[in-house]
């Protein structure tokens, strides 16, 4: 320990590990330093290298807030956190596929009934989604519960607005909702676009840095969480947009993109009047069991 | 890049960097993608676990300030400093060896004239340090800059002291000299303890969970910086340290390890007349020429 050089010093950090009575975390750590260090090496990182890199976890650090999550973006766009859902999600084909959760999500969001818009004022054409929520068998599933959140035409989250002088947001574009005992659910909300992720910040200049553009394609964010199955954290993706093939979060499954139908003015699925175009969009979600994941 | 899954996204998020103009940073991040990628295949990264990252990076960026630099302990105690200053200072044996800066170095510290007292009024034994700037065939260096920082009886930094209402610390054990002609200084400070790197934060909790101890052997900082030879930042250790072969930063090298000497009262090395025990050490630094590194 008194003598330790470039090709011992790992094996002296693993060493000072070895009164650590958590296997999982001795096991995980120990990972992480031999790849820590065999990074460093294969680079040769440069002490000047290493110092940027400190200010830019700095700087990823400071910018983090309860409304602003710049570590999930970096995970995000350096494929990490896509990653980890698919080692975590492996399951028969026929269930629906997981993807990232992304920064944006919000717990206790606000409660809608069955057929409620869930907009809540947030800009954007008129949008109908429907669908269901089945099992393995195509049994229905339910009083699922589903948080569903998306962009406004703008591109933001609601989270991303200006908070009022009390520090509240209004939830806008996001809600809760529990599927029907036949496993359906319908719901009125506005078009999601594709939007850039917030790129002011450390991860934004890395993004411009490597040449990679900032955008995601348009989406609409899906958390199901029903008694018996495992939870599903998904998106659905509208086909066409100019962004399935680069999304800055490598977040896009072909199974997950479905066409949304523009209609002209008139009558809507549930039955409203309209008068300016509006959207459809139906998607069937197939849950894992609990106890079946791979 | 619509079928990403847990096989494909390493290559995906390398393709994703393919428009990359600056080499050198496409190289560094096509291996740190590879890297991150194979620890969390490796360990098969859980997604509770991922959650937990992300809030332990929160947590170090959000008790990173101007003072404190939790980056860079965590930096130090997973031994990546380290091995970025050896393989970055290949030199001749017979050169000082390099060591970590660690996070208490500040810039434009108190200039000093040889034979001044550095502690400015910080706890301790009275020490006399002296010694000489030499560059690799004996010749003397004159006029290089000693940056000196050191804890103080307590185990702390003046950085780590309480600031005024003005924001302002004094500094205390820190300053900056300049060789003599002849290559050698001296100058009166206190004696260096051992102490605990500051571990009331995310690291420490780290370190706690890993079952290590978070102390360092008691050691002097030094950076030298002399026209035509690389710079020099190291650290002079006292020998007989508990702390030696567990220091929690791995930045004990045995060619730094010297002794202290402890005189009873009488008269130290400047003529003074000391009527407390007093410490002496005497270092001879040898410099690199610049060009020279392996």
């Amino acid at each position: 320990m008194r003598n330790i050089n470039e090709d011992t010093i790992t094996q002296a950090v693993l060493a000072s590990m070895s009164h650590c009575s958590d296997e999982r975390l001795r096991t995980v750590m120990t990972s992480l330093v031999q790849h820590l260090h065999a990074f460093a090496r294969d680079v040769k990182l440069t002490e000047d290298e290493w110092f940027r890199a400190v200010r830019f976890l700095t700087e990823v650090g400071h910018i983090t807030d309860d409304r602003r999550q710049e570590f999930v973006l970096l995970s995000d766009t350096l494929g990490l956190s896509m990653l980890v859902t698919t080692q975590n999600h492996r399951k028969p084909a026929a269930c629906t596929e997981a993807t990232v959760l992304g920064p944006f999500f919000v717990p206790d969001a606000p409660e809608y009934a069955l057929g409620d818009d869930i907009a809540n004022g947030a800009a954007g054409a008129p949008c109908f989604v429907s669908g269901c929520v089945v099992g393995m068998n195509g049994e229905a599933v339910g009083g699922a519960q589903l948080d569903v959140w998306q962009s406004d035409e703008d591109g933001f989250y609601d989270v991303q607005h200006e908070a009022d002088t009390e520090g509240r947001i209004e939830p806008q574009a996001r809600g809760r909702l529990h599927t029907a005992a036949d496993g359906t659910f319908h719901f009125r909300s506005i078009l999601a676009e594709a939007y850039p992720i917030p790129h002011d910040g450390p991860v934004g200049r890395m993004l411009e840095a490597l040449g990679r553009h900032p955008w995601r394609p348009a989406h609409l964010h899906f958390w199901i969480q029903a008694d018996g199955y495992e939870p599903l954290i998904t998106h659905v993706f509208r086909n066409g947009d100019r962004y399935l093939d680069s999304d800055a979060v490598f977040g896009v499954r072909s199974s997950l993109v479905v066409d949304w139908d523009r209609h002209e003015a008139g009558v809507a699925p549930d039955g409203t009047r309209m008068d300016e175009p509006f959207y459809t969009l139906a998607y069937r979600f197939v849950l894992n069991p609990r106890g079946d994941a791979a």
